[in-house]
C-alpha cells in the first residue's frame, strides 16, 4: 500500500484548521486593504535565475528546483524554482509592469512559499507569507504606515505583548566604522552579532576577536549594541548619538529612527517600538531600516521587513525605493493555538438543518424541501445521503455536522406535504407544512 | 540584466485580475458551504509516488517534479512533485486521517494545480480547481448534490445558457459489449469516441476501424452513442433501452442515470441537464457517472467530475465510494470576461480618502489624522507618503487610487486643528475640526 502522509515538513489542513487559518488571513487582508494596499499574487514557480543569488549563500541551498521536462528530464538539470519569499517576485513584477503600475505602488501579497529547511516546530517547509510593500517613496512616512498596518493586524487579532524591534542598517555600518573596523569585515561581524540570542554575549565577543583588527576592542565594540532594553527609546537615542559625539562619522542614520519612533506615536505601532542596535536581520537586501515583530513566548519573530532601495534594480536597471514588512501566518496561528486566542465562532462549524429521507419515494421531496430552503436565504443546508433505515443513523450524522435542526421527510410526510422538523438543542419535534419550513427555522436560527 | 518574465504558461495577477478571481471564488466558497461542505487543503508538493500512476502515461508526462536536495541533488532524481489535481491528494488525506473524519465526508477544496501542458488560450500551467468531493455513500443522491451545487455557482455567477452533459462509465462498457466488442478494446475504443467533438464522425469510424474485430460494424456502434441533442431526456432514455430489449445485457447505468435526471428536476441543474452516451472523460479513475458543463463559446468545458469508487482504496487499502466535481476557475473567468459579466463594482477599486501633509511639520498630524479616520470604522484611508511640492502632484495621485476624498494638511491646518477637506467628484473644498472629518466623509460616502 501507498504512504498516505504528506510530504516531509509539509501539512495537510483539515476543516478546523483550513477555519483558523481563514479567519486570521481574512483579518490581515481586511486591514491591509483599509490601509489602502492594493492585492497582487505571482505564480508558485520562477525561472530558477529569478531566484537564485538574491538570498545568499544559505538561501541558495534551501531553494525546491524543478527539473527540466521532456526530452530535457535525464539531464537532472532544473530550469524553475518554487517562490522562496514574496519579495522577489514582487520586485520582478514591478520591472515587468512599470508602465502598467502607478509610481507609488501599495501591494499586499497573502502566498504560500517553500524552503527547504529542516523541519521543527513552527518551522515548515511550506509556509505563508503576508506581505505589505510600498514602492516609489523614500518617505519615512512609508516605514511608519507598513508598522501600523502589520501592528494594526496584530491588535484586532487579539494580541497586545508584542515589541517591534528597529535598527537601521547605515546605524550597524556606522557603529561598526566607529569601532575602527574595516567595511570589508562589516558583514562578517554582523552575522555573528546577529547570533546573540542564540549563543550569549561572551560566546560572541569570542567570535567577534576572530573577525576583528588588532586595533579594535571586540567587547568594547559589543557594549554599543547593547543597550538595556528598560531604557525608554529616548534614552536610547541619547545614548547612540553620545557614541558619535566626538568622531567623523555622521550618524545620519539615527536620525532616521529618531524620526520614524517620533511619527509612530500617532500610529497603533507607537507603544510597541523598541529601538535595538543589535538586530541585523539575515536577508542581504536591506539597505536601510530593518524591523521585527516578537512575543515573549515564542522563539523567532511573529514577522519582520526592512527598507530594500537596490533589488528591483536589479531587475530593472534604475534604482526604484522600496520597503516592506511581512507577517508569517504559521507563527501568528501557533502562538494564538497556545494562548487560546480563536473567537469560539471560528472554532464551531455547523450547519443549519440536515434533510432527511426515510425511502427512496421521499427523495425528491427532500431534495425539493433542500433546495427551497437554499434558495431562502443564507441558511445552511445539508443532505443526509443515504436512506436511513434507523433514525439512530440520522442522529450520528447530525452529530457530526453540529446541525442545530432535523427536517425529516417519510411516505407520511411526503402525502400531506408537511415536514417533521426536530430543534436538536430542545429535542422539540414537530410537523410543520413544508412551504412554513424556511420561515420556521429563520425565526429559531436569528 | 535579469529577464522580469513570470515562467512559461504562468501568470502574475495583478490589482483588477486578483479583485476578479477573488469574487468568482467567493461566490465559489460560498455556494459550496451552504451545501454543507467543508474546507480542506494540502501541501503543493506530495511525495512523487503519490501522484505517478494515477492519471495515465499522458498524465505523468506533464506533472512537475522536484529535485532532491543537498548531496542528492547531484542524482538529477526527484523525490517530489507538484500537485496535479484535486482528488488524488484528497483520496490520500482521506486514507490518512480516517479515524478523525466522519464516514460520511462533504469536502471543498479550492487552490492552485500545475501541468507541464503546451500553453493555449485559457490552457495554463498554473491553473486553480474549485472540487467539492462527498465519500461514504453510493446513493445517486449525492451526484445529485454535487451538480446542483455546481449550477448554482454559475447561476449565481451569471450564467444561465450552460449544459450538464452527463453519462455513465457503465453505460460505455454495455453498449461496446451489446456491439460485440471484447471487453480488453473498451479502452481504445473509447480514447476513439472521446475525440469525436474534435476529428467528427467520419474520422472517429475510421479509427474505430482499427481496434475493433471483425464482427463489429463501427459504423453502427458509433450510431448508439450519437443522439440528437433535439430529443428530450426522455426520449434519449427510451431509444438507449431499446438497444438492450433483445440483448443479455442488462442495462443498469441507465436506470441510474434515469435516476439522477429525475431527481435533478428538484435542483438548480435540472434545467441544464443533457444525457449524453458519447462523452467518456480522459481521467482513469472514474467508476460511474461522469458529468461535464459546457457552454456554447467555449471550447473545452468549464467543469467536470464523476464517481470514482477505487482511488481511495488504492491509498485504503478497503474500498470508499466517492463522487466529485470540479470547476475550472480559469475557464470561468475566460467566459465571464469576454462576455463582460463582472460587476462594476469588482472592477471599480477606490480608497475613500488620500491624507497628505504639505510639509514635514505637518507630517505627524497628517498620520493622527489617518489613524482616526482608520479607527472610525471602515473607511479605506491611504497616506500620500511624500511631502507634495505641488498639489497637481496630489491630484495626479488621488486620481491613480480613484479616492473620493483629499485631506490635506498644512501649517495653517496644523495652528487651527482643521483639515481642508476636498471632494473629487464635486471639487467642492472646505476647512473643518479634525474631529468633525470622520463623520463628514461617512455621511457623505453613505
Amino acid at each position: 500500500m501507498m504512504s498516505t502522509q504528506p510530504a516531509r515538513g509539509m501539512r495537510d489542513f483539515l476543516p478546523e484548521d483550513v477555519r483558523r487559518r481563514d479567519y486570521v488571513v481574512g483579518v490581515i487582508r481586511e486591514v491591509y486593504d483599509r490601509y489602502g494596499f492594493e492585492p497582487i499574487e505571482t505564480p508558485a514557480a520562477e525561472n530558477i535565475e529569478t531566484l537564485l543569488g538574491k538570498y545568499g549563500e544559505e538561501g541558495n541551498k534551501l531553494v525546491f528546483k524543478i527539473l527540466k521536462r521532456g526530452e530535457h528530464e535525464a539531464s537532472g538539470q532544473a530550469d524553475l524554482a518554487l517562490r522562496y519569499d514574496l519579495t522577489v517576485p514582487f520586485a520582478r513584477v514591478v520591472a515587468e509592469y512599470q508602465a502598467r503600475l502607478p509610481k507609488v505602488f501599495k501591494r499586499y501579497q497573502i502566498q504560500p512559499v517553500w524552503r527547504a529547511d529542516r523541519p521543527a516546530r513552527g518551522r515548515f517547509r511550506e509556509f505563508y507569507q503576508c506581505d505589505i510593500d510600498e514602492i516609489g517613496s523614500s518617505s519615512l512616512l512609508v516605514e511608519v504606515e507598513l508598522l501600523a498596518a502589520a501592528s494594526e493586524v496584530l491588535e484586532r487579532l487579539g494580541f497586545s505583548d508584542f515589541s517591534i524591534r528597529i535598527n537601521h542598517r547605515r546605524l550597524l555600518a556606522q557603529m561598526l566604522s566607529l569601532s575602527g573596523l574595516p567595511e570589508d569585515r562589516h558583514a562578517a561581524a554582523l552575522v555573528i552579532i546577529d547570533k546573540l540570542d542564540k549563543v550569549g554575549r561572551e560566546n560572541v565577543i569570542a567570535e567577534l576577536v576572530g573577525v576583528t583588527t588588532a586595533n579594535v576592542n571586540a567587547a568594547k565594540m559589543l557594549e554599543m549594541f547593547l543597550l538595556d532594553d528598560v531604557l525608554t527609546n529616548e534614552q536610547k537615542l541619547q545614548r547612540l548619538h553620545r557614541h558619535f559625539e566626538r568622531s567623523l562619522v555622521e550618524p545620519d542614520a539615527l536620525q532616521e529612527l529618531a524620526r520614524i519612533l517620533e511619527l509612530s506615536r500617532q500610529t497603533s505601532a507607537g507603544r510597541h517600538l523598541r529601538l535595538d542596535p543589535s538586530l541585523a536581520r539575515g536577508l542581504s537586501y536591506y539597505t536601510g531600516t530593518i524591523m521585527e515583530i516578537t512575543v515573549p513566548d515564542l522563539p523567532g519573530s511573529l514577522g519582520g521587513g526592512g527598507r530594500y532601495d537596490n533589488l528591483i534594480g536589479m531587475f530593472l536597471g534604475s534604482q526604484v525605493p522600496a520597503c516592506g514588512f511581512s507577517l508569517g501566518l504559521e507563527r501568528i496561528l501557533v502562538v494564538m493555538h497556545d494562548r487560546g486566542m480563536f473567537p469560539a465562532s471560528v472554532d464551531r462549524s455547523f450547519v443549519e438543518v440536515v434533510v432527511a429521507a426515510l425511502d427512496e419515494a421521499a427523495q425528491s421531496a427532500a431534495l425539493e424541501t433542500a433546495t427551497e430552503l437554499r434558495r431562502s436565504g443564507t441558511l445552511r443546508v445539508d443532505l443526509y445521503p443515504d436512506v436511513a433505515k434507523k433514525m439512530e443513523r440520522i442522529f450520528k450524522y447530525v452529530d457530526q455536522r453540529h446541525a442545530r435542526f432535523i427536517a425529516v421527510l417519510g411516505s407520511n410526510e411526503v402525502a400531506n406535504g408537511t415536514v417533521s422538523i426536530r430543534d436538536v438543542s430542545t429535542r422539540k419535534q414537530e410537523s410543520i407544512a413544508r412551504g412554513e419550513l424556511a420561515r420556521y427555522i429563520a425565526s429559531s436560527v436569528n
